[in-house]
């Protein structure tokens, strides 16, 4: 990949890759056992391999007898790839590598309603400095990853439908950076991205079947269905923010519909009863920060419920409850062994989450509920960036790609 | 399998079987071209399946200049199985080939409360009775497919928790046909059975993301993820009939939860709310049905409903509209292209179907449901036993299986 032998897919290839991708330094005798090629098989491919710079000689392995066999692993410096998310109010972009650790990462405020001219043209800069700041000696990049706040249509990279941040609707994200950088780029949900990096590297490894939850300005969500992101017919999957869950809420969501769960259980919805209960003196502590002149948001709410606010517990109890409903749904259809909120604002014992996981237990069926684990993610606001980088690499040596 | 030869799972040995079980006959060259193996192991592999009696020469293909090459095809006829499905009222079993068709089926009332004893003991007089129908000439006998109303832990054969008939819980199934009949039996779900018989040979061939329900005495289901069954942690996906719905229904599911899907959209309940329309007069086509000394159930409520009767219509659109609010959550979390109800009460037009269909529509996100098509099982009643077909020769045909 960084040298000029190009790799023809050939068979027992992406065995052979894979496994090194998993399992670390690998003798090629385990290699054999593992993927059930012939040893003769699997020493072409890996010369293939090393031919390509993916792979390289390692440390001498274990011997068992005779002459100890040497072990070759994955070069997961091979190259560099560019990551990207867009939260409701900040930026983060990284340098990662071919092994999905993040090498640099820069995070700052942002506002993409400040519309996809703008908001990319800075995640251009900072892509730039990142670029820039690499030593001389340092292998190509190959591609870009990149999530955004919303439903995106995989075979066009182009945001749609439903957007909290209706200026990006069929913007071309995708045509724009790879234009501007010449690689492949990824364009993809925030949760669906989370969820992976959170199966590759995070809480999430070891676990088949997720549901993942992520509560930012709306209520976005990932399935993982047998160890791999269930995308769905048309790319949609995970968005249950928009189900119906209540006709109390007169405000009209983003999506066209009223009564969403995002506006119940969102952070934008948290933030707004907050700042009524402030306004109308309903809750004295939300009030009093108030009047330190911040303005109360989804942030201040779990602030004032920690600080034994009892308004804000209720707020974020009926938040936590709603998301518990139509989760039960989902974990009653799903069966998930790991039920996963990002990291963002929730915690593992506040108010949300708690009666969360309490309303999905009531909810659901019994038997199916009963050794489900519920956890914040670990990679925190990393789990994105970390899920960019997967899903950009995952392509690049995929098949279809790797050949060119 | 029929034969003497074993099979030896080697390189390529499934890509060629199963694209010969999917694609019908085909040409050395065709199967060479789709599987990217080389002619010379497609060759190989086709040899040992001949050989072991899994496939056979066909016709003649078509020339492209030279000599006219010989397909080959997968022997349906290689082996058979039996198929069972145990649904509230009756018993079908079945004889059906390696193909997943049906050869002979018999059907007749019973009632699985009578435990499973009694059950599965008239099961087994069938089975035997199409046993001893088969002409001299026949295959062997190679496995047994059995679906249960409600989740069975697929690791062990047995019912788990949550049963309409809590005699059959933890019930040794498996067991007891394998020892019978020594060959390998699969149980599992009635609804993952009819949802696999759609996928494979009904209206869900071609579709990769497949919401399927089943109104039964319960609300049962099956998700299909990236055109395979989505099974779950424990083998409970689908079980969405215990969602909390409602707290205005006090009668207690058999779950042990109360306010249960089951309990409002099942058609024990359908039938017990016409039950007592009929009894208090507020339905008069019911009561006259009841006058006739018939027993008024969920089919007399869909009859008295297409009869032009308000209160059975009232009856079947609650129960849709419950159904189509839990399934809102499963739709826009999973973005199907299919939602799929099976043939047993529920017609494409009937008040049931229309509120279900239009609650899921209003209540998803809206680019999600879009595309998303409804449709009534074409397989009708047999969807069951041809899925428990097809579970039974995928496992017999696995690389786990095929080399003993």
């Amino acid at each position: 990949m960084t040298r000029s032998a190009r790799l023809v897919p050939s068979e027992g290839l992406f065995l052979v890759l894979g496994l090194l991708r998993a399992a670390g330094p690998i003798t090629r005798a385990e290699l054999a056992r593992r993927t059930g090629l012939s040893r003769k098989v699997v020493t072409q491919r890996v010369d293939e391999l090393i031919a390509s710079g993916l792979v390289e000689e390692g440390e001498i392995g274990r011997s068992t007898g005779g002459r100890a066999p040497r072990e070759v692993r994955f070069r997961a410096g091979a190259a560099h790839v560019l990551v990207a998310e867009l939260a409701a109010t900040s930026v983060t972009v990284g340098l990662a590598d071919l092994g999905g650790t993040i090498l640099t990462e820069m995070h700052e405020d942002a506002d993409p309603a400040a519309g996809p001219d703008a908001t990319l043209g800075r995640v251009e800069e900072l892509f730039d400095k990142l670029l820039a700041a690499r030593p001389p000696q340092r292998p190509p990049l190959r591609g870009i990853g990149i999530g955004i706040p919303g439903p995106v249509a995989i075979a066009t990279g182009r945001p749609v439908g439903a957007l909290s941040v209706p200026e990006w609707a069929d913007y071309a994200v995708r045509d724009r950076l790879s234009t501007r950088y010449d690689v492949p780029v990824q364009v993809d949900n925030d949760a669906n991205l989370m969820a992976l990096g959170e199966l590759r590297a995070g809480l999430a490894k070891g676990h088949d079947d997720v549901l993942f939850i992520k509560v930012g300005r709306g209520i976005g969500g990932a399935v993982i269905s047998s160890g791999a992101l269930h995308r769905g017919a048309e790319g949609f999957a995970g968005e249950f923010g928009h189900v119906f869950v209540s006709a109390d809420v007169e405000d009209a969501c983003w999506c066209g519909h009223t009564g969403c769960l995002t506006q119940v259980a969102g952070a934008r919805a948290i933030g707004r009863q907050g700042h009524r209960a402030a306004v109308d003196g309903r809750s004295a502590i939300l009030a009093a920060i108030r009047g330190q002149g911040r303005a109360i948001g989804a942030r201040e709410v779990f602030t004032a419920a920690a600080a034994g606010d009892p308004v804000s517990a209720e707020i974020l109890t009926r938040a936590g409850e709603a998301l518990g409903a139509v989760s039960a749904a989902l974990v009653s259809g799903l069966n998930p062994s790991l039920v996963l909120v990002d990291a963002g604002l929730v915690s593992i014992d506040d108010p949300f989450m708690s009666a969360f996981r309490a309303t999905v237990l009531e909810r659901s069926l019994p038997s199916a509920a009963r050794r489900l684990r519920f956890a914040i993610s670990s990679l925190g606001n990393s789990a994105g960036l970390v899920g960019a980088a997967f899903v950009v690499v995952d392509e690049l040596l995929s098949p279809r790609l790797l050949g060119r």
